[in-house]
């Protein structure tokens, strides 16, 4: 069994923290000075466990297993959002490199490749890094992305970090047996239940909606009740018709969200002549994802039936839920039963991550440890040093177990 | 009995359209070229119509007449919205002239002033015009002031007007028997009962708020259902519960409004932590407004006993009904049942107009035609000929009963 050091997954990761620091977190956006020099130091312990390691065209991190015998990879990425967490992605490069450590100290012929992807957190793009590495991604889209902040062509960010006209790595499916990512949960269902270790099922899908109200822009105070109408109550109306509706027909994890309402004008004394709402489900399950879908279009249909202001429903984007392999799963489950009895659980991950991509390459699997009070993208986030030490013992005993079968 | 005259009340209304001429109606903002021109143009038709007629310091127009005997005082104001329609403000300036011609040619000792206030409409601030003319406006007031549109100083605005530095008229309340306003309805009251004058009985009273909700930010995928604190439902439950109570309890002739929503920081995938509404209210009697003022309180604190985001209600104005004068009103009624019998109703002002603070001077009264579709603030805001007419003729006839009494 590997036995993975404590004092060197801590130190690593404390080390990492001190890249951008932001008060109890880190400021470390995409390419960034302070991503950059995390990046460059990370490759360097890549390159000092012995890994052959190289930065590619688009900053991504490879670090290959000189082992001989069977391989997984494993990994995930360092920029963080901004003035955020120290854990979101570098949790999970450390135990990646840890696992690659402690499996080739304890001998054998079996090796994990480490890798860090750019941009999990989309300064420049969507999960532009995984699928860079998966082949999902053209020189032009590179060409084409910009940062989100201040504009900054990706080309130039990529040539100021003296990564840009390097080949982009991409995976070499036949060389793996498994991808692992390990993440915090960045939600507080392993504390809240008194949990050390979740064991990622599926990660959910994204399903992503506009609804749009049409009325009659007119004066707020000549206007009467019954002759107006109003395309921002509409909009209220509906919002409300789903949040009665929803909780009766969803699944268990289920999450739904409305992120932004625009009225327009927007004035006091203007009644809205239209009406816009961003709106959001998640859910790892397709049945319940179709249900849902389809009852969101009951309710507009129905508003459209009884009242005044037509609403359109508009789909933005409709991702498929990834599923995590099953045998991967078990060797999770039995290292967490065997490091921290009844204290593990399966889960779906709510929140995108680049497993989600390799998982279109390979059989793959997550793991999480607890979110102190849940808390994600903020300088808050943390996870206890305990936590911390026993997620990486659990993570690189289960990649051990699945190089063994 | 006074006799206007058809072809000059259309003829002024026509010539005031071409100022600034916008589609079908007008583009003619406070103390733009075309409005400059426009008041210019008219103080010259007051001049003509044997007034002794001035600009004074804040752009205010005064004809004054020569009669020996009874005098009131009549006006509205020139300025349009941007973009907006031909007949809003201009009705009342031709009324009133109209008015103070007809009441002259018809012989007798009774006079008409004619009065035109500046920025109705608010480009600058909020009745300017007719808060100089009655008293309560500092000249700090228009030393600070700007335009909301492109921040130009009140004072180089004057002064490109030429009218900068002189005297600001105030009323002399001794002078007038009665203030009179006319107005089209901008609503669509009178056209969908098939009448074609109100008569108005109070401009209503605005009572502005904002509701605020505070929740917590969080991701939306990884925070459960049951977890999470969204400000932005919490705000859409409030305004629903509204919008179920209010028909319930509201007067005949209520109407609110919610102008805005704003969700912090309203993306797709965070789940708000804070949130913010602007409601509005209008009511002509004070105990519906109190009665839904209670009633807002009350779905606070009940959103606040149930709920897990605390929503706070702030005041942003509340204003007084303006009440019209009684024996004002029934020489309104007399003159439109002579011209037009059981085509006139008595109702309240939705909007505020200049009459609102006359009336805080003198007695005053209000009377409306009809808007065809109810649209205002719009280049489409239209009256038909024969109810122009129809309207300067029962003016001037109402006006001069007022006077004999």
């Amino acid at each position: 069994m590997p036995a993975i050091k404590p004092d060197r997954v801590l130190g690593d990761l404390y080390k990492l923290r001190s890249f951008g620091t932001y008060k109890t977190g880190v400021h470390r956006p995409t390419f960034s000075p302070e991503d950059i020099a995390a990046r460059n130091w990370f490759a360097e312990q890549c390159t000092a466990a012995g890994l052959e390691t190289s930065i590619d065209g688009i900053g991504n991190i490879l670090g290959k297993s000189k082992a001989s015998g069977a391989k997984a990879l494993s990994g995930s990425h360092l920029e963080s959002q901004n003035h955020a967490g120290w854990l979101d992605g570098p949790l999970g490069c450390v135990y990646a490199l840890e696992a690659s450590r402690a499996i080739k100290e304890a001998g054998g012929d079996a090796g994990v490749d480490v890798v860090v992807f750019c941009d999990e957190e989309g300064h420049y793009g969507s999960f532009l890094g995984s699928k860079s590495f998966t082949g999902l991604l053209k020189d032009e889209d590179i060409d084409k992305a910009a940062n989100r902040h201040d504009g900054t062509p990706m080309r130039d960010a990529l040539t100021r970090a003296g990564w840009n006209g390097r080949p982009r790595v991409q995976i070499e499916p036949s060389r793996y047996k498994a991808f692992f990512e390990a993440h915090i949960e960045q939600g507080d269902t392993l504390e809240s239940e008194k949990l050390r270790i979740g064991v990622v099922t599926a990660i959910v899908a994204i399903w992503q909606y506009s609804f749009s109200a049409t009325g009659e822009q007119n004066h707020a105070g000549t206007t009467s009740m019954t002759r107006r109408r109003d395309a921002g109550l509409a909009l209220v109306r509906l919002l409300s018709a789903i949040d009665r509706r929803f909780p009766e027909i969803c699944g268990p994890r289920t999450v739904w969200t409305t992120g932004r309402i625009t009225l327009e004008p927007g004035s006091h004394s203007i009644i809205p002549g239209r009406a816009e709402s961003l709106f959001q489900l998640r859910d790892a399950d397709p049945a319940v994802l179709d249900r849902l879908h389809a009852e969101l279009h009951t309710l507009v249909d129905e508003a459209n039936r009884t009242g005044r202001c037509p609403i359109e429903i508009n789909v933005i984007s409709q991702s498929t839920p990834a599923k995590m392999d099953e045998r991967l799963m078990s060797a999770l489950d039995a290292s967490a039963e065997r490091h921290a009895p009844g204290k593990h659980i399966r889960m779906p991950s709510g929140a995108g991550h680049d497993a989600q991509w390799l998982a279109r390459k390979l059989p793959a699997a997550m793991m999480f440890v607890p979110s102190i009070g849940g808390i994600s993208h903020h300088w808050n986030e943390n996870t206890s040093d305990e936590d911390l030490v026993l997620g990486a013992q659990v993570f690189a005993d289960a990649i051990a177990d699945a190089l063994k079968g």
